[in-house]
């Protein structure tokens, strides 16, 4: 169960007008749900997104870069994403990215576009063989599917350890226009940044400039998906893309200055920052939503990396499962994380409300049954103050539980 | 239970002349048992010592700094090492510092020498006041019961999760004359680099001159407890001090080049390595004891990057600890960790004799039930070779069981 995550109904997940969706059921793997998805675009959809920074990037991977970098160089549309569920088609060498590029032209015959014009999408299992000839088998049940209100449905079918679909959708009025933003993701384990999520697809209806959304999907990103981290690692599939139709009638946001952006991208920070902590919130075992914010620092850089410190303590992590507040161990990550020329004597933070160390040391007032209090909540915040600068950062994770250990013991079988 | 480590008799670890141990019940916690260890050396005795990098440095270890290099300045001698488990004095400020340094002065008084003289390790719960006056108390009974064969009570007196006692004992014969080294040291948890023991102490009755000793210690230390890791965490203080008691009737070695040295060398490392290994093979929770040599790398830093990415990885360890070939997870483990230029097609790897990634994908040869069987083994070596230049590095570590999520959900309880 996730920490106080609604999952979204069919009703709760907006159309965006030319974005249709549908799902179906290739047996990636020997299970009887859907596990194959397909997105179709109208013509004019353009689109950006950002990817795993891990060096094993898999084959799907490798082709949305080159299909996303081929539609900005031509001005092509995205016109498809194919996902499917069971299979990674990561570490597999040649005849995985052959297999990729075999799913877009298999897409683009039946959508009538360009290969360049479909992005593939994989999670799973890593260097197992991509079973492509079911994929491909499987694609005209998907299309038969889709439909503009299947946001629901596909979220469901790219599933994996989740145990919840995860999606989100916000509305905003923009000049009188109202403009739809609508995701999905999936993800639980093998979570951190840089994707932080393994797979997530948003599309507004907003008619956002390629060149414009391309530096956007960055920001977003930075301040959604970057900040979650489940057990520390980056997958091999980590994609999101974000994907504007241009429907809605007003003229194209052509410049990143346009005082019409501010508002949209507001909505579509809250859609990924919704998605983000929804993966946290179901990550694998977790019993508890844990918000680190680490303020103080020098720069950006340097809070992220202290409350990654933190977040990534197996210590930390067994402590609030345990819901003990054995909160040296804090006080350890935090020593291991900062700056090697920080003044400890001007360390502090907070749980929740209490202050449990003071400029370096235990803080007078702390008492152990103020601890014990907001340890046993099931969402805690933890503040750090560094003393060293204006900057600050905000990650999420969960505890490290008995479910995390069996529920990756037993992933394959 | 540690996997394939016999823990010593008494009968196994040497005496090093000079060098007597005691300890006493000086209930620290509420337990039934020694928690107080003296250790009293003669004068003439010079030693040297590498510590935490964590930030938030424990009071013992802000102390053994400070008194090393007053010793190292005036020539004054180690004359005692008292330990403390239970507590880490860690996280405790001005006021922990005043109690490790009136430690100090206790056993000073009680031995006869100058406070500078004593070195302090504590190592238990972080951020809780330590409880001075209950260790001054029981320093009379510690010294009381100081022998030179008191090396196994010494290390069961400083464990804390710990199993088993760790110690270890060579003897090598230099110039005709028989050198001996032993040493204990306890850890199981919040075990990495640098330093990767809790505490560890060794001693020999070699001459080493201080000048020496100081290049030995960090030399060792970089081959043997820096290569250890159980789950990341630096702890705020890990205390690597090597003594040399000068009994052994031979010239000071006074020269890094002295031809007598690296036999010496070969024994204490050995004598270190044993321990560090014997903190891994017992590490909290540990089903398996993994050990992960990089090659190929350009400098031995990428080399032991990589190897730690591999190590820390909850994934891989997971898989280790449900003896599941689900490779790929160390496939992307190195990809996280190798740097941003490597390529990966050049990356192979080796779970014992079954090459599993060849150039980058899945080998040819690999079948799963090879895999299979080596995961089943309680010991296994993982070997990368990254293709990229001469360099090599080994780490190891163990796998990631329930125990751990159950011994650290339930440490101070």
């Amino acid at each position: 169960m996730p920490v106080r995550y609604t999952a979204p109904t069919p009703d709760s997940l907006l159309p965006v007008a030319g974005v249709a969706l549908g799902a179906a059921a290739a047996r990636i793997k020997k299970w009887d749900r859907n596990d194959l998805l397909l997105v179709v675009c109208d013509p004019g959809t353009v689109a950006a997104g950002v990817f795993t920074r891990n060096r094993f990037a898999a084959a799907p991977v490798q082709v949305c870069r080159e299909h996303l970098a081929a539609q900005a160089a031509s001005g092509a549309s995205l016109r498809a994403l194919v996902v499917n569920a069971g299979n990674a088609n990561a570490g597999t060498g040649a005849s995985g990215l052959a297999d990729a590029r075999a799913e877009c032209v298999a897409v683009a015959r039946l959508v009538g576009c360009a290969p360049e014009e479909v992005l593939p999408y994989s999670t799973g299992v890593i260097m197992e063989p991509l079973p492509v000839g079911r994929i491909i088998d499987g694609l005209p049940a998907a299309q038969a599917a889709a439909r503009a209100d299947g946001w629901f449905d596909a979220a469901s079918a790219i599933m994996t350890t989740d145990t919840v679909p995860k999606g989100a959708s916000h509305r905003v009025v923009v000049d009188g226009v109202p403009i739809t933003v609508t995701g999905i993701a999936k993800g639980a384990g093998m979570i951190h940044p840089d994707m932080a999520t393994m797979l997530a697809f948003m599309a507004t209806d907003a008619p956002i400039a390629a060149g414009v959304l391309a530096s956007l999907v960055r920001e977003v990103a930075d301040v959604s998906f970057n900040g979650a981290t489940v057990d520390g690692d980056t997958s091999t599939n980590d994609s999101f893309v974000l994907a504007a139709t241009g429907y809605a009638p007003m003229a194209p946001i052509t410049s990143p200055d346009d005082p019409r952006l501010p508002a949209m991208r507001t909505a579509i920070e809250a859609c990924a920052v919704a998605l983000a902590q929804a993966i946290v919130r179901d990550g694998e075992g977790a019993t508890k939503f844990i918000a680190i914010r680490v303020e103080g620092g020098v720069d950006a850089d340097e809070c992220r990396r202290v409350a990654f410190g933190i977040a990534h303590s197996p210590l930390v992590k067994t402590a609030f499962f345990a819901s003990d507040p054995n909160l040296g161990r804090i006080v350890c990550a935090i020593g291991n994380a900062a700056a090697p020329d920080t003044d400890v004597t001007k360390v502090s933070f907070w749980l929740d409300d209490v202050q449990v160390v003071e400029r370096g040391g235990r803080a007078p007032t702390y008492r152990e049954e103020d601890g014990q209090r907001v340890m046993r909540q099931d969402e805690i915040t933890i503040r750090v103050a560094l003393g060293r600068g204006a900057a600050a950062a905000t990650v999420w994770t969960c505890d490290l539980s008995h479910d995390y250990v069996s529920i990756n013991a037993d992933y394959r079988s």
